[in-house]
């Protein structure tokens, strides 16, 4: 199983600190995400600039394309992304359009979970060669405090198991990583935790644990 | 019942041409839409714009909102929205952030019907406060030529009855808005139909067949 890789993502809402904390962040991310609050701040602009800035970065556009889905997927890929994120919700012919798109310019689109779905919802963007989706802590256990739930990690190991590699997100912390061994997982995804002062040892420990987890 | 109102919804993937189509449309459109394509093409200046250029139409940021609410719509409403969309797909916790900050800035927050959706959600929906939703053709009707469904309409019957305005959306054309009579429409949507050299024939025909329909 390859090894996860660190995401940031970028919700800052002007470019201008965003470029600041990608520019801090660089040396121990693998994945520069520009957030849904940063695309929207500042448009593809956000996207082109930190392509110019970071060429061998895997550039992640967080659009969660819900419509329009040809059409947003060539603003970004042509911006320079490498992936787009797609919402659960948007219907099968807007995930195919943009799954399309990204075959053209050879990026890959995330399937973002969010709302209702089922596993048959899932073998449907597996049938149409979707490789990667997110997931996210559920937001009510977020709320309340609590961490990753069964359900959560159940629902992870089957739509592993399907196929699908995992960028998981939602507070993680180097100590919840054991949870997730055995799944697929691509990235794992944080912000302020990466881009404060701590930034590099978090991303450190991350490492650690991820070398603990996935070493085959 | 209140009368609909005539939007256009401005999907350029660049500002200029949308404000040259915001200016020809301005003096037959009631609202102006500031598309999810173009906000991501241009970010918070294609609004700040639009307001600028007509601070006396209603405007739209659709964002299609699924997560970081209360940020987005700040966004939004500091840069001169008067409404911004929410996907349906978002948490409910998400939703009242919005909510709140709509409320802070006497701003709306309409409901984007999208992906899988119950009556329950709809009335968590009223029951947070919330007036709006938008209403999109089934895209597999639209897809296959054929026109609004009797599920369709039967569904937006059904919202409306629960006290929430219809925004309605594609495809729009004046011989459809009889299908719609009795149902609590907010807008109608159209973007090409409108945009084009056509485009006050066409708004004088939608609104003749609003008049005929929404005449209490």
């Amino acid at each position: 199983m390859t090894k996860p890789l660190i995401q940031i993502a970028l919700d800052q809402t002007s470019l201008a600190p965003a470029i600041d904390v990608a520019h801090n962040v660089q040396g121990f991310v693998d994945v520069i995400e520009v957030g849904t609050i940063l695309a929207f701040a500042e448009g593809m602009n956000a996207v082109r600039t930190l392509r110019h800035n970071h060429p061998n970065h895997i550039l992640v556009c967080d659009m969660k394309t819900t419509d329009g889905g040809a059409i947003l997927a060539r603003m970004a890929f042509e911006a320079g992304a490498n992936w787009i994120t797609v919402s659960a919700a948007a219907h099968i012919a807007t995930i195919t359009a943009c799954k399309k798109v990204a075959d053209e310019f050879g990026g890959e689109i995330q399937i973002e979970i969010y709302g209702r779905w089922t596993m048959e919802d899932a073998q449907a963007w597996v049938d149409l060669g979707i490789k990667q989706a997110i997931y996210h802590r559920s937001r009510d256990a977020e709320l309340a405090g609590v961490s990753w739930t069964d359900a959560d990690i159940a629902k992870m190991r089957e739509l592993s198991d399907m196929g699908i590699e995992l960028s998981i997100t939602g507070g993680i912390v180097p100590e919840d990583i054991h949870l997730f061994e055995g799944i697929q997982a691509k990235t794992f995804i944080a912000g302020r935790a990466l881009a404060g002062d701590k930034g590099a040892e978090v991303a450190a420990a991350l490492r650690a644990q991820i070398d603990r987890y996935w070493n085959e």
